[in-house]
């Protein structure tokens, strides 16, 4: 069968493509969703994932689900190895889909600045297998530690590093202090998690840093108050399987979680030799690529500087990028001009533990019990979907008043594997 | 630190394990529960895993979170290897744990009769593992149908092969009936999920054996109405990747189930050589183990006949088991005699799809709407811990009344993969 209308391939389900596709829904367009997975994640929520706050259905939904009444957005489960610019095609593993226009928001992942050596030791955050590899990780953690003898080794498995005091990495480790002094607490014989370290170490001088300073103060008094030892303006100059290396000082720690760097999907390299440093694609005012006013960059992949400062990677930012690259596609095709793109922020949030925050709208700014409420209410509107919303809630009200986390399994995931807890890796 | 209390052993955190560690709380005994998971799973439950209706956490709850109040019981995460009856000391990976009285409760897992080999192409639903992996099966197969030209090959991903009509094999095959011709529906626009086959195949002339033959043959109408394909009096004589053998006749399938046999834990054999044809342990009518009246086995891994009928591999039964083992072995302390086990049949219960199933308390029998009721009530009523019975009722809820199923999430599990969807294997 052939279709005469117009084709706009998306690649990405995050929250760039997803705006985008909703854009051009009922539009007389055909949209094919290429994404290679099933699902849409919603990120600012997995460390709640990872700490075994929510479930990882509680955080995501089937993109076909999302999509399915967009009669004219067909949803393709696949992984695209590469764009031919001048074919006009994306190419996939079993064959490849030609378009007529493409839009790009594919994302990011985490970056170790070329140490990719200390992926396997310090995994990131950025899917829900992430997720489910920390939230394992720092289960057993305390299992080990519960059976172990030696007063050293112990100490090195009640150790969590965060590397990163970006709003992840202030979350992680804000809850992490939570679960060791209220959730586990009665949970143990020959351990007091309470006792557990947890240390938030982040290179500049202050966490939060897109925060104004004033924030990140407060910000450091509440984590300080949950019991995280911070560090900043202290690089990490090694990553092990024992620990970390601060320069000279040696942290021995067995739980590594790292949220410091973010790399661009490598599909950027596909669509022009001059990415940034961090892999992203420099865009045009319209969102469109140098040269090829067909495609299209969004979201975390694209690199837009706006008033002298960069666009950031958060979610508002990207769907408001999408929403307007399919503008700009639609204004194209009924001959209009497409218009520049400008963002608008509409304020940042960061929760600190069970009930602090911080939060800035413009010049108002909010901290402790308010800021976390309002975030509570973003998180819960935004996530996708009635049923999530519903079960999210729960969830949450359930932990915040009994200090439990509902989602404690540890699960090993080769099919029918009989390995013992004394193989890490493989998790859910 | 030495305890000189006497000091009881727990292999298993299932349903046996858990009731005798509860019969023994703020008794004079010091118990040591080991298992090789850090949950106790709702194994009743895990066909809804599977198909997307529950996520995992929602039927599974920490064991150290369900003893944390027996202050006289703790938990250790580990797999024994195996048990030294002359020396009394499990065998643990890093050591071992010596006991003054064993009861043993590490149930069964699925068989294969000999052919391990069909293991790997129709996997079996004893543990969450084992549920995502179908699950992510599953769904794969239907996105997989969606982009495949080929009709024939199409039609292979879109057979659903289940082997066994026991309870957990009508509850499969139900469930995917309703998937395929209600969920899914409306999500794909190359096929319609409604074509799909599902085809259940029981070696013996009925559906439920183990019921009366008039509630297997309503189990069998309901089954049909909901466009399950029957095949009873039918033997799988081959498994492979492209489908079952059914001695000439070829059924290409690429999604097969296994819910046919079962085996006792291979931890028996290191009890006795006379464990009976499915590895189960023969007892005393007091749960000992002959020769050894500081051992009892609880129950799958216990082989008893009660008038002529073997206890049934059911939850009541282990449970049953577990308090009784846990009395019996307080009686030994105190210097009572021990009594002999008799197991009580409260009733069983099948569902069938979204709102039908078959029920048998005694004489009494149910089917239809009711029988579905019924099954509910019960199994939440006993799903372990408050919010596991709220989040799941609340679930299922959303799930009856809106056709849709929220946890259908297709997860790859090596921590940090790219792999596309064209390799399946790894699931959570």
């Amino acid at each position: 069968m052939t279709d005469a209308r117009h084709h706009v391939v998306i690649l990405g389900g995050g929250f760039g493509g997803l705006a985008a596709a909703r854009e051009l829904a009922r539009r007389p367009v055909r949209v094919t969703l290429i994404d290679r997975r099933n699902h849409h994640v919603f990120q600012p929520l997995l460390y709640q994932v990872a700490t075994a706050g929510l479930s990882a259905p509680d955080i995501a939904a089937p993109i076909r689900r999302i999509v399915q009444r967009h009669r004219n957005v067909d949803v393709v489960l696949a992984e695209a190895r590469g764009i031919d610019l001048a074919r006009r095609v994306v190419l996939l593993p079993d064959g490849e889909v030609g378009y007529d226009s493409l839009i790009v928001a594919t994302g990011a992942t985490h970056s170790y600045f070329g140490r990719d050596e200390w992926a396997e030791h310090a995994p990131g955050l950025k899917t829900l297998e992430d997720a489910l590899l920390i939230r394992r990780r720092v289960l057993l953690a305390f299992e080990r530690a519960d059976r172990e003898a030696d007063e050293a080794r112990r100490r090195q498995w009640l150790t969590f590093v965060v590397i990163g005091a970006g709003p992840t990495g202030v979350e992680m480790a804000g809850t992490l202090a939570e679960i060791a002094r209220h959730t586990l607490r009665q949970d143990f014989h020959h351990i007091d998690p309470g006792t557990a370290r947890v240390v938030l170490i982040e290179a500049v001088d202050r966490v939060l840093p897109p925060y104004p300073p004033d924030l990140s103060a407060r910000a450091a008094t509440q984590l300080e108050r949950l019991g995280v030892e911070l560090r900043t303006k202290t690089r990490v100059t090694g990553v092990d399987a024992d620990g970390v290396w601060l320069g000279q000082e040696r942290l021995a720690a067995r739980t590594i979680v790292w949220a410091a760097g973010v790399a661009a999907s490598s599909l950027g390299r596909t669509l022009t030799a001059s990415v940034d440093r961090a892999g992203r694609v420099p865009v045009e005012p319209d969102l469109t690529l140098s040269g090829h006013p067909e495609v299209y960059v969004v979201g975390d992949l694209a690199a837009m500087q706006q008033d002298g400062q960069p666009v950031p990677g958060v979610a508002p930012a990207a769907m408001q990028m999408g929403r307007h690259a399919a503008r700009n596609l639609l204004r194209t095709l009924s001959g209009a001009a497409r218009r520049p793109f400008r963002y608008v922020d509409k304020g940042s949030l960061a929760t600190i533990g069970r009930k602090s925050g911080v939060a800035l709208f413009g010049r108002f700014r909010m901290w402790g019990y308010p800021a976390w409420a309002a975030w509570l209410a973003v998180h819960i509107f935004f996530l996708i979907g009635f049923r999530n919303r519903l079960v999210v809630m729960t969830d949450w009200a359930w932990s915040y008043f009994t200090h439990q986390r509902f989602a404690r399994l540890i699960l090993d995931l080769a099919p029918s594997s009989t390995e013992g807890p004394t193989a890490p890796g493989r998790s859910t």
